[in-house]
């Protein structure tokens, strides 16, 4: 398996002491993603031993502070170690004029480029694909403009059965990419070799949604539908269920509902008011609808295992 | 006496696990000023168990993001724990600008005024004025457009000296506070007491520069003269005096030059590179010409005392 997950921080809106607002960071087939970025996340990636250049992209679900005000830091750093490579990042429609603004005002000079992706769309859309990944929206119900992102693998590589392979010399070393990739293989007699005989299954390929901030939305179960692991936003409990909807938030109540009709395969909850000192009232509450439901731990690298 | 200063951060830009880019916490006579607002100042106020309420002034050296990427966040939490007061902010001219569009993208309503003070000036200027304080300009010489600010207490009021006073039926407890403010007591038979013969010598005022970031410039001496505590950066060492230079910063030694030339009562080093781990080699250096240095120690609440 090859997707590790590292929440640098889950508070929602005033930082504290102890707890940082929301960012994560996704590694998923060595690529590095930065999801969302809250006031201090360079000192939450720093804390997290995360390697500065290796981070190309970055998600931002919306544009309220707690989510994208740790950007212009973290940008300006970049420049100072030195960086060279471009820095996609993809957030909503603004995002590129304020941190523009930013850096004109306070000369911030870059030295590599950044590229914007802004977005504007009601509905789900894939946003970024190469060989291993692919990224789509998950649109979301909040108060501003607020995209949740998926992160999938593609379909990994068989693995080569190499004691069936060696009963037949014919097949050369520079064959066996094209029997990982699920081909088969024609001998010289006319014979054909099926792949499922010469290669087993492939590692299963896994999937992460980052669902932060919402109120409770069935429309988004479709997009989310059998993911690995789901990251929902509790920010109250369902007694403060009026709140939730007022404030455009959801109760770890309904964070709950929402991963059990995705058939989702763990849930984790995040972005808590600071009104619940004691965060286990989000997962006794949760676990009531959907058992396998956690806090995060703040900076603990935790692999996305596949269902 | 009655100022304090708590240092909130003191490195050179890229904040770091165990340091925060520069902020500064002032209380004198009984007003809480902020001098700068790197990212993650809002926690360092958290940490020295600040009161944010009492902050009504926001002094800003210059624009860049180490000394002003903490503000959005500060502000946005100063509306989410409900302030009303009025919220002044003195810097360079942009800063309103910039703060503006980030609250306008961010949709940061703020249910209190923001009175920006935005300065253009190249000489020294009173920007600040009340009853017991008052603030100056300090024109820094660096990359970027950069003040730094000198912070004085008014003359205090003298102390009554209650043997004396006993002697003179005549006067009341109304008297009191003109016999503080210095004034001369005229008895019914015409006889004046002059006012040195009814109180003592008031606490003496003191004063405090702040000097981050700057190249060596002797023209704030005048300016800074007599001061009883002076901060002043120090990014680097006198070897890499061209560094300085180039940069827009001092060396440790430059710092202490300016110290003696100011005749302050005390130095604080800070703004230092990273490049040096062993942060004591700045004092080290600047003693050989001005004893009285120090190194800060973050979120230490220290007394500004007189010379």
């Amino acid at each position: 398996m090859s997707a590790f997950l590292t929440i640098l921080g889950f508070n929602s809106a005033i930082p504290t002491v102890n707890s940082s607002p929301t960012a994560q960071l996704l590694e998923m087939e060595e690529r590095h993603f930065l999801i969302d970025c809250g006031e201090g996340t360079q000192v939450q990636l720093r804390k997290a031993r995360a390697k500065f250049s290796k981070i190309n992209h970055i998600f931002i679900s919306h544009l309220h502070g707690d989510h994208c005000f740790g950007l212009p830091g973290l940008i300006a750093s970049f420049r100072l170690l030195g960086r060279e490579t471009p820095l996609h990042i993809y957030g909503p429609k603004g995002i590129q004029e304020m941190l523009e603004t930013i850096f004109r005002i306070t000369e911030t000079q870059r030295g590599f480029e950044v590229v914007y992706h802004e977005l504007q769309g009601r509905n789900s859309e894939k946003i970024f694909e190469d060989k291993k990944v692919e990224v789509f929206t998950i649109p979301l119900n909040h108060r501003i403009y607020c995209n949740g992102y998926l992160f999938r693998e593609k379909p990994k590589p068989r693995h080569l059965d190499m004691q069936e392979i060696a009963k037949y010399p014919e097949i050369q070393v520079c064959d066996y990419q094209n029997l990982k990739d699920g081909k088969d293989f024609l001998l010289s007699d006319g014979y054909l070799l099926k792949n499922e005989s010469l290669t087993k299954k492939p590692d299963r390929s896994v999937s992460y949604a980052f669902c932060s901030d919402t109120r409770y939305s069935e429309s988004i179960i479709p997009i989310i539908q059998d993911v690995d692991v789901l990251y929902h936003e509790a920010t109250f409990l369902q007694e403060l269920k009026e709140m939730a909807d007022f404030t455009g938030h959801s109760t770890a109540l309904e964070a709950a509902r929402i991963a059990r009709k995705a058939n989702a395969g763990k849930l984790i909850l995040g972005h808590f008011s600071n009104r619940y000192p004691d965060r286990s009232v989000f997962t006794d509450e949760a676990r009531e609808i959907f058992p396998n439901s956690f806090l995060p731990t703040a900076l603990e690298r935790i692999e996305i295992l596949p269902k």
